[in-house]
């Protein structure tokens, strides 16, 4: 029988390097390699471990300690008051949400959101208006979502409640945050950025600019993402006066435990103080990393890292293996294999890796190594036989957005549901979310049409092994029960 | 400027004794008095904190690691299936009451439930029929439900999704769940028993009877709490036809951070094992130490202590100071600043300490010896001057349901309010909740009618500084927005 610590005492002790969250990348200097330091217990960490007791304050009626720590957290952020989130930004963005929902009101939402805005337009019953975002020349990736877009889809539709997008991306893609906002303003409506990944934005002037300092009316950031803080660390920031703050509170009393951990609550207090502390030259470190990592790579011949120039999240690596006829998931389980290096996540064409100020030197070192001599094969070898994507096809997944059908998602979830193979489900109503995690963004929601194309992606996905969340054992999805609900299969909006 | 981890080292540096949650008492043998040990730091904790990274498995979508965690866990209570919490057991009361819940239904629940269960049908639009314990002989705090009320409100209800009951109680009062079961599951209905301070019943079959051995469908329990292992970790339990498992599934996943944090699953895995390996000998432990505690106070002349027989928890000392001209709020006091003793609770009444199997017999000594001393003080000075309960008046708040209005909690968690004082608010609909935390179990909830009584018995609370969360600074509540809708002030149920 396996032991959750005894699972995690070895891996921190083997020389994997970590290219992901959480962004602490575990202390390097004491942990990678050498490794004889960590002997801690599970008792050690229940030593400091209290609850709301005398003196201690209580997370959810702040008025002492928690107050004032979350008073440091907004100047740190610049934001008018910013609220400690022990259950990730998931709770910030379902508080969010629910904060700004109303009674058959519509959320205009980023196609590329995060598996949890739509779960707060399911449990608030908010049908969406989808933004969908542009591709990035060469890359597989999504880009920018543009103030236009939003500015048309507010003045199509009346009774949108708020907007939410997602700024930095999963892959770094950054908004003009600013004249969204503006244009959001413009009509009375708050925006919510779900910038999760971009909470190490505050470090220093230099960092993009954050979605705070643009005037979005609600920021949610993921402090154990991209900064030293534990897993699960998160912090909601709310200004202006288009949010109701006391249905927030409310909110972030609902969605997060009643009991929320000092060591989690400690964790982020601690980030604050290095974010305030040693920000501006954290990043500078970062920056250091990052051009040299771009630099030394440049010179390579099939692998192409996107540039962080423009509105790029220098925090980002987006790897592409596109049209070397090797896929991501190849690429991802070379660098794990051979050269031990645990990146983020693998997407068809590129692998992503996260760098934070905790990045070593030495995994920079060992990533251009790895690079290097990955470029190599792969430049020998081409054109390579047998290689999945020879034909260069990168079926990407996320270019579209299948048609709605006369249902939300909160309606389509209460109907009887059935598991079909893609290939039986065409034209048929979703009943449940399929999405790949990572970057847990979904593909298919309830309510939404299966186009024979949609079919065709998931099958293919499933044939590459690509295990999308939400399909069943045998490669079957969930939609409703028939009941004459079929509708025009080629009814897809596709880019 | 304060950091929470160095308030965090300081305090354990103390010798304050835990008569309280976390179950782990922050393991006391290297931890009390002496405490040169702990030097842990942030940085420490991070090195053991991961993501979902090749061997971890993902706890939303369990296939491999920590689906055979949560197998063990399901072993240990005996239950079908059981899955961890990382967000307490908040999170999984949320999860069971979305899994339950349909279209215009109504929810079963007793009204000494925690606030999570109000949530509950706050989100998912429930209507609420309650059931009211009767109070325990001599001593202001709630008893069982028992099954013959559950079988009238069922049979008066055509429309019930669910019963849901607290067992045991903040207090330590368990109600006879198989029998409460076995009447739900005659009228067809799933039964959720929010056992969070019940984790201990699985230690030994010496112990009380677990829900889940009870018959009842959903069980959620606060490791936490009763058990050593972290804040903010849970266990729900499923079992029986009942309930729709994929559905129960996905709320899991809607209401829990997408990044569960490793550490706290740690924790709940290490908690598992101390059951298991140790539950039967570390109960006779604490069933010893209860004993004692019990012997050696019944000479005690005013001060009276809960006897653990017959349903009750033996891991709750309710500690009475009713009707000595003392008030629990003055007890908790003196016990805190005179003896370094820090409780759970204060109540009008009495207070609430919580023992586990990882108290030390040092505690109890120091509590026993803390009890005779204030024993005899009181009997000396009988009858008190100025104490504010000479009159020998508690106020007990939590006896009455307020009268319903047309509107349920969601319905009136969605008009316009504004805030009033208590005796300004007679006849007016609540606009939000009031509770004391702990234990967190509401006062008054959206949509019920402000009666006369309740707000003298709010104002009184506020004269004896109880603070009732949920009320401003001003000590006002909050109410609808006038629009005619005044109700017959008198008509509050009273019991």
């Amino acid at each position: 029988m396996k032991h959750l610590w005894d699972e995690l005492t070895n891996y921190i002790k083997s020389d994997y390097y970590p290219f992901h969250m959480p962004g602490h990348k575990r202390f390097p200097k004491e942990n990678i390699s050498s490794c004889g330091k960590p002997a801690l217990t599970v008792e050690d960490i229940c030593r400091y471990d209290i609850t709301e007791i005398e003196g201690f304050d209580n997370l959810h009626d702040a008025k002492d300690l928690l107050l004032e720590l979350q008073r440091k957290a907004a100047r740190v952020y610049g934001a008018e008051q910013s609220f400690y989130l022990v259950n990730g930004s998931t709770g910030g963005i379902l508080s969010a949400i629910s904060a700004v929902a109303g009674e058959g009101k519509k959320l205009l939402a980023a196609r590329n959101c995060h598996k949890s805005v739509y779960n707060g337009m399911l449990i608030n019953r908010l049908r969406a208006v989808y933004l969908l975002p542009e591709m990035v020349d060469n890359f597989d990736i999504q880009g920018e979502i543009t103030a236009r877009q939003v500015g048309e889809r507010l003045a199509e539709n009346k009774d949108i409640c708020a907007v939410v997008i997602t700024s930095p991306t999963y892959d770094g893609i950054i908004s003009d945050i600013r004249s969204i906002a503006d244009k959001a303003h413009a009509f009375g409506i708050p925006l919510i950025v779900d910038e999760a990944h971009g909470a190490h934005f505050a470090l220093s002037e230099k960092a993009p600019e954050s979605a705070v300092d643009c005037g979005a009316d609600i920021v949610i950031n993921s402090v154990h993402k991209t900064l030293p803080a534990p897993t699960q660390t998160a912090l909601l920031h709310v200004q202006g006066k288009l949010v109701d703050r006391e249905k927030l509170k409310t909110y972030l009393g609902i969605y997060q435990s009643s009991s929320p951990s000092y060591l989690l609550m400690a964790g982020i207090d601690y980030c604050m103080d290095f974010v305030s502390e040693r920000g501006r030259e954290e990043y500078e470190k970062l920056l250091a990393v990052r051009e040299w990592i771009e630099k030394e790579t440049t010179g390579l011949s099939e692998i192409r890292i996107l540039s962080h120039e423009g509105r790029r999240d220098p925090g980002k690596l987006v790897i592409s293996v596109k049209g070397t006829g090797m896929t991501g998931q190849e690429f991802y389980r070379i660098l794990l294999q051979e050269y031990h290096l645990q990146m983020e996540m693998a997407a068809p064409s590129y692998v992503l890796g996260i760098l934070t100020v905790m990045d070593t030197g030495e995994g920079a070192k060992r990533l251009v190594k790895a690079l290097r001599e990955i470029d190599g094969k792969i430049s020998e070898n081409m054109p390579q036989e047998g290689g999945i994507m020879k034909s260069g096809r990168t079926d990407n997944i996320y270019g579209m957005i299948p048609a709605a059908s006369d249902m939300g998602i909160y309606e389509a979830a209460q109907e009887e549901r059935e598991w079909l193979l893609p290939k039986k489900a065409v034209g048929r109503i979703s009943g449940g979310f399929l999405y790949f995690y990572p970057p847990g963004i979904p593909v298919l929601v309830p309510g939404e049409v299966i186009s024979r194309e949609l079919a065709r992606k998931i099958e293919s996905a499933g044939e590459r092994e690509e295990y999308l969340t939400g399909t069943s054992e045998e490669g079957k999805i969930c939609v409703l029960k028939a009941s004459g609900k079929k509708q025009d299969a080629g009814a897809a909006k596709q880019v």
